[in-house]
């Protein structure tokens, strides 16, 4: 195989591509890349055997300035390769292989050698049905990630809740997360195809590869999302991006959802974020990393304590306020992740007592859909509460 | 003692400080910062025993905003104080300070108490008897400082080569540092006080406490730079900045540089840069990180190697070439590091035999003192070389 394309084009399609390409595995061929050319254009491929990553590259697409001289194709070390292209001079590269499964890669007066594997031995990506395929619009399901993704869990013990939950179903995608001490959910409205019109499905996508798909399909418009019994394609025009599902059953977190409370604060959430923040400086030094909220109807105060350092207080300025006092004690990373989803808009928190789920969610919800932007966090039981 | 100021520009002072202040130390005390107040201003210090930063911040600079309520001193935990003065909302904060060595940081509705400890148990900084001041231009000895740190040692087996060797006499500074597989030496004039004028001063100074400094004084025009016989003080009207000196024989490393040569070259460094570091991306996945220059009439080759990987051949275009052909291996990065203290200026690198030190000096050079500026690198013996 041959071809000469455009450096700087093909880096970041080069980019995308590694992110699925694990550094280390028990199966080496898969620390590769690999690259079919053919008439129509090359196609890079990367995979862990969890995510896999395809994108092809079109001869006509005019920015990759893309020549196909030979057809063929070879895996090289996907760091390496990515490595070489980027420090290479000159705008454009040429590849070529030998039947010794060596890429020349040469630009300007540089020339590399780099030592490949037959492409023949790179694992065949699983085949996706099409039965049901959803089209997402690609800046409200980026938003969907974000939002939920902060709530994932990176502990192990419970492999199901490192996850973001959807299901799909009455023309609505929700997604949850939760690490059993938070918890955010989020609902959209979708147009479903009228033959999966009254299906259900109920998938639990692992949250680092939605974080990374969020990464690639971003500047998107729409993309494709095809689901079958244990694997999920996410699909363009030129990417193809497949992730296995997590076993497992999810929890039910509807129950845990509801409009109950007997205190209820609202507030500038980019004014809380800095205030906790500076609470959570105290508190990080203490192994317990606990802030408080003192609410009553005279003042509003939030603590952070540390025994041997010190202690901040700070009087919170709140836009409302209603209901009976409360002493509330929690961890303030928690809050502040919470928080931090709202940017500059205004959070009502509402408290049902000291020991209970207290929620957050928009002040102006301009949605029509119940609880469809909501976060729990889980107090900390303390001697006072 | 009760203050206000401005929280910009304390952080910056703070910030400098800070830089002498360890995060761990067999001296609690010296995780914390002294602060001493008095009607003329406030005094910070820190200090890790080897390095010790004092900054005066005088009230009538305008732009410290700087009002002293009550004299007095104290020590606060230097991390903590900085992360608490960088949150704080407001542009000015309040410090004040109770009989419990508590101090009390305040801006708008935040507060924070923080344990302190009296600035009594503090250490006292060294005397140096200003006898022998020199005044240096902080550019130019910014410049020394950056141009010499490359080839100090990291290694702690041989603790003198870990700093930067100065000898100061007849109206020059002489810097040298060198691990012992390469070196460079920079030379600058000096105007002397004629009372030290006939004085050789011999120091050697840690080249990472150097690198602190010529962080600190950027910006500055000249420092004052009095030595003792263990100590240096390099001072301005509000920063004192001590040094212990290293302890022992520096080598002599006068009788490694000459003007032999049997092959030189002139390129332009940073082409020769671009294509060493290319080189240095095979060399690095071999143990023995090495890349070979193959110089003769026809043509200039860099090679780099890795017997896994594969290899990288690329032809250097040279400004000038003359004397005897020639293979050399050595280290890409030390060969980097020399080249990128050039720019984009054209170096000479002159060569007497395979397996002896080449060196790097400046193609044009307009200074009249011989060896102002001059690297050299140890070649690695090779079965070819």
């Amino acid at each position: 195989m041959k071809f000469s394309i455009n450096r700087q084009a093909f880096l970041k399609n080069l980019a995308d591509v590694q992110r699925a390409i694990p550094s280390k595995t028990t199966i080496p061929i898969l620390t590769g890349i690999k690259l079919v050319v053919s008439q129509e254009g090359i196609t890079l491929t990367g995979s862990d055997s969890e995510v896999s990553i395809e994108i092809f590259l079109p001869v006509e697409h005019e920015e990759l300035q893309l020549s196909i001289v030979e057809t063929g194709s070879i895996v090289l070390p996907a760091r390496f390769f990515g490595e070489i292209v980027k420090k290479l001079p000159q705008n454009t590269f040429t590849l070529e292989t030998n039947e010794q499964l060596q890429a020349t890669i040469t630009a300007g007066s540089a020339a590399f050698t780099l030592n490949g594997l037959s492409a023949h031995d790179y694992p065949q990506l699983p085949e996706v049905e099409k039965d049901h395929v959803l089209t997402l619009p690609v800046p409200l399901f980026r938003q969907v990630i974000l939002q939920t993704s902060i709530a994932v869990s990176t502990a192990e013990s419970r492999p199901i809740l490192t996850g973001i939950h959807m299901v799909i179903a009455n023309n609505q995608l929700k997604a949850v997360a939760t690490d059993s001490h938070r918890l955010s959910q989020r609902i959209i409205p979708l147009e479903m195809p009228e033959t999966s019109n009254a299906l259900t499905f109920e998938i639990t996508l692992p949250g680092k590869t939605l974080i990374e798909l969020s990464r690639i399909i971003d500047g998107l418009e729409t993309i494709d999302f095809a689901i079958t019994e244990n694997q999920v394609l996410f699909q363009t025009e030129t990417l193809s991006f497949y992730s296995r599902l997590l076993e497992g059953r999810y929890p039910d977190t509807d129950r845990l959802i509801n409009d109950q409370f007997n205190t209820a604060i609202t507030v500038v959430a980019s004014d809380l974020v800095a205030a906790v923040d500076r609470a959570s400086l105290m508190s990080h030094t203490d192994k317990n990393n606990i802030a408080t909220l003192s609410i009553n109807e005279n003042r509003i105060l939030l603590t952070g304590n540390s025994p041997e350092i010190g202690k901040v207080e700070e009087e919170i300025t709140v836009e409302n306020y209603e209901g009976a006092s409360l002493d509330v004690s929690f961890n303030p990373d928690y809050l502040k992740d919470a928080l931090r989803l709202f940017g500059s808009s205004e959070a009502t928190i509402q408290f049902l007592e000291a020991n209970r789920p207290f929620t957050l969610t928009l002040k102006d919800n301009h949605s029509d859909i119940p609880y469809s932007f909501i976060q729990l966090v889980t107090p900390v039981r303390t001697f006072n509460g």
